[in-house]
């Protein structure tokens, strides 16, 4: 165990250490959330952490940039990392432990084994990064066996990985209620993000295009028009000067395609601003 | 939560009522054991038990015939079933509770999430029964999720299914202590199995074949033979009245095949017989 300089929060890098800690706070009664991360904390991350305060006797943060969950040439490598400022403020919001691992506490040599959630995990953000979920779900289940929480905490902007999410603690009865916070924007309206901070100033304004995209499509449904063909034309026009990957509208609480808007509807988009991918959704009808 | 006739050990069908029993008598200060089972129980499942009743405060025996690790036109509709007879065996025992869920209750409609281990899966058994180990890392690992044990007991017999579960629970972090407990044997030398109901009185003795191989590689072993090729022929020849499946020699605690004898090697193995399919294994070296 550690303690950053002059804090309160307690710092693991022990997955063994790291277990007994939770363990023995939940046999003395306390409830436990965690909010599992990357790092690079902003509101969005905090917004997680608030919440697991409001219900848990006790908030656990991990903080690993999950090499599985990367492809080949993404940005793995210059994934921001900034541990003590996020140290500093999960500090000041009343985190209790920070399990901050290196990969090889992880990923033992030799590692083999993963987790598949199956269709929900094909398309879209699937198709597009093909071993994402699959090493999401790995790393998630990984951290609720180190760190068996009550609840854990994940963000709606990360739409489809809450469904892999919730699939795979469905599925493997995983012994956690999952908790999923909304959106959390800036003021003009880019979904906040870690790789924000990769976005020059001009590539900022464009980054606010997602979300003026599916504000876009919000007002053409509420103006009568159900047809997802009409809505996407209008929003790849929006965004004309990104590198769409997809524009999804699925059925909200799954991945399942719809071709017009008959009920809740969830618009989810990927798209590139210079090398920068950004996602963001947004629920409609 | 129901109660066998006359009966002092507890029997749920429930996955949501067994984890609150487990969690409770953990709370409590109990440890847990848990020896997974597809019932028919026979005195080497009892060993497991025996294991777990000398080292933990509770035992618990899931009954469960999993169809995921049956393949096509294999003997999922046939294994036998015999809970009340298992019930008996594992109350005069001193077993605590009985997890026997159907098929629905562990698998929801739409289930589409199964675990992988890798390459220690993929040869032998692997080979011959393509998604069998799949199936059995997943329902372990739910089992473990619903019966969140200290310790869990495995038989040697499979032994390359002990490799697979060693696999997973240390790469996905479980945190339970796997035991494997020593083969248990019919007088003549057959490995019990609760397949073994199938074999007709002439089978039976086609049975002892595999456990003969075994103990004909080991005398040849003794006597100075090292070359697995040699001791390969002589084992086939041992088996001719068998279909053979494979003849695997390995490196003690590995799937890892050896071509010659230089240090303590386990020799696993499969044959038909008649319809029946068994597999044995023993170290030497």
């Amino acid at each position: 165990m550690a303690r950053s300089s002059a804090s309160n929060i307690r710092l693991e890098s022990s997955a063994a250490e790291t277990y007994a800690a939770v363990r023995a706070a939940q046999l003395a009664g306390e409830s436990v959330g965690l909010v599992p991360t990357m790092g690079a904390l902003h509101e969005g991350h905090l917004s997680l952490v608030d919440a697991s305060l409001a219900e848990c006797d006790r908030t656990v943060v991990s903080v690993f940039v999950n090499p599985t969950q990367f492809g080949p040439g993404e940005d793995l490598a210059s994934y921001p990392l900034v541990l003590e400022q996020d140290l500093r403020l999960l500090e000041e919001r009343g985190c209790w432990l920070v399990f901050a691992p290196q990969a090889g506490e992880m990923y033992k040599p030799g590692h083999g084994t993963y987790v598949d959630v199956g269709s929900v995990a094909t398309l879209y953000e699937g198709a597009c990064r093909p071993t994402h979920f699959r090493g999401v779900a790995t790393v998630v289940l990984k951290l609720l066996q180190i760190i068996p929480a009550d609840r854990a905490y994940f963000g709606r902007k990360d739409y489809q990985q809450t469904l892999v999410i919730r699939k795979m603690v469905s599925d493997l009865n995983l012994p956690v209620e999952v908790r999923v916070s909304p959106i959390v924007r800036e003021a003009d309206g880019l979904a906040m993000s870690s790789r924000n901070a990769y976005l020059s100033e001009s590539e900022r304004q464009q980054g606010c295009l997602l979300w003026q995209s599916l504000k876009l499509a919000e007002k053409m449904y509420s103006e009568g028009e159900t047809e997802v063909a009409a809505i996407t034309k209008a929003m790849k026009e929006r965004l004309a000067s990104t590198e769409v990957e997809y524009i999804a509208f699925a059925a909200e609480g799954t991945m399942d395609e719809v071709t017009s808007i008959e009920g809740p509807t969830v618009v989810a988009l990927a798209a590139r601003v210079g090398k920068t991918r950004l996602i963001d959704n947004h629920t409609i009808g």
